[in-house]
């Protein structure tokens, strides 16, 4: 299928006439960094009055929902809890609804407190791993790290305090194959940016894990399946007339196709024109647009 | 070519006659944990009255030779320095004689203080990351992290107070393309064994930057060919008549084979009699022995 390219008003009304809800990436489709892109909060404030529902995805697993909902009026950006998907509350949403995760067992959790905070909001018990931030350990401390058959389930997200004791404690728990402990990673991204570069991402810092362990964890976060079989596990919606949109055909595009739904790339992130149409380009967006801020000149029309 | 099964004492004599040089791997050859195996101090004393050469080597980074050379003292084994070839020093070998490490570029070891004080015993000028042991860092510490134009290379080896902070600066000075730092391994065994269980090894803390890099380190240590090069570079003894002589096909028996070595493997340790002998077993020793201790016998006939 070519890809249908959104340039007039025509074309923006059309698009919109075939979806009640789209799921917005965020960094590269709403802001880069901490300038919000050109139309954004216009086309926000406009698909809103129409009756569209905007639920902003992220892989970010650092934030709970509440956090994000703080950033977003930051950034001047309405948003309540519900608009945010993020991989730390589909990890939660995971748990309660697909595992139907034993209320006798705990979650050890490394990560930060995004992924503490959704999983207790739903009633899921946690050992955060943050206990351990900043402690030393020598070599004779080995002797403290120690089996807890109550642990049910290891998640790991991005964490600025990883360190050893914590990897030696999830291996340990995950090592147990009587215990089979789930061993679930918040999302694979192999790096995040930062303002001065990017660094090492989640999908990196389990790395470690799944090397000694030889385990193959389950990969919540975009572009896998169980993020968007999380979100339709919660929200209900109308696969058909729900629309994916983001910057990344690896991740945000990748992601609308493996669940079958339609794509809008839009064009103010990583991805350019040219890969998109590249020939050897194995994924391809349903739309292409400029720039989601676009959508907004329908208004008028 | 089959194995050659010692078992006599004239199957001893002959095996004796053929080599100078003994290359030794310690855990399962010499001692387990803190045992040491019986026959040991008698087959150590006998071979060296007999002018045999042994050389321990070992894959543990974390001690420099003069610490090994006191755990071998309490466990009544003397050794000298000179009789150890650690991984750590094979690689301050590596640094030295085979890159030539310029004398105005730095080091960044993520590791123990075996590596720091074996790279600075042959005068190369290290940052050691110890200093970010037990660092708390927060989202905002991010910018703290910078290039530094002064690091030639990348030394990881294990670490147990390896943390984030770490891993960010390695990545950050690595990902410098223009900079082209080395990136070199101590080891890359997975899992290392403690007292009380498995936990992840050195080639499982380095993954992550492996993985968020997209680069391929040099790995020292064994089975691979660059610790045997490093060996014969700085012992300039004669291959013929040296012999690798450990418990493991994978790693130590390998690492024989790999340098065209003649091989002894002996049943004290890992591999079993049944594993060496299955026909689908890809890595084969030349010698087999019950243990290296029963070489003793060898004394009064």
């Amino acid at each position: 299928m070519a890809i249908q390219r959104l340039t007039t008003v025509e074309d923006y009304k059309g698009f919109l006439d075939r979806f009640d809800t789209f799921l917005l990436d965020c960094d590269g489709v709403l802001w880069h960094g901490s300038h919000v892109l050109e139309g954004i909060l216009e086309t926000v404030s406009f698909l809103r009055s129409h009756g569209k529902r905007l639920v902003f995805v992220t892989n970010n697993s650092t934030l709970s929902r509440a956090n994000y909902v703080k950033k977003f009026e930051r950034l001047g950006i309405m948003a309540e809890e519900k608009d945010i998907f993020s991989s730390s509350f589909a990890t939660a949403v995971y748990l309660k609804n697909i595992l139907q995760f034993p209320e006798d067992k705990r979650v050890y959790v490394v990560g930060e407190s995004g992924i503490t905070d959704e999983l207790g909001a739903v009633g899921i018990n946690c050992v955060s791993s943050a206990d351990d931030n900043g402690v030393l350990m020598t070599h004779a401390d080995m002797g403290t790290v120690e089996q807890d058959p109550t642990i049910g389930a290891v998640v790991c997200g991005f964490d600025i305090n990883l360190n050893y004791r914590k990897l030696a404690k999830a291996f340990t728990y995950l090592n147990n194959k009587e215990q089979n402990a789930h061993f679930i990673l918040t999302n694979d991204d192999s790096t995040f940016p930062a303002p001065n570069g990017v660094f090492p991402g989640t999908g990196s810092l389990a790395q470690p894990l799944i090397h000694s362990l030889k385990r193959t964890p389950l990969i919540m976060g975009k572009p896998n399946k169980p993020m968007l079989d999380c979100f339709f596990s919660n929200y209900h919606t109308d696969p058909t007339r729900t629309c994916m949109v983001g910057d990344r055909l690896d991740t945000d595009i990748a992601f609308g196709a493996n669940g079958n739904l339609e794509t809008l790339l839009v064009l103010t992130g990583v991805t350019t024109e040219e890969e998109a149409f590249a020939p050897s380009q194995p994924i391809k967006p349903t739309f292409m647009i400029q720039s989601f801020g676009d959508l907004v000149k329908a208004k008028d029309a």
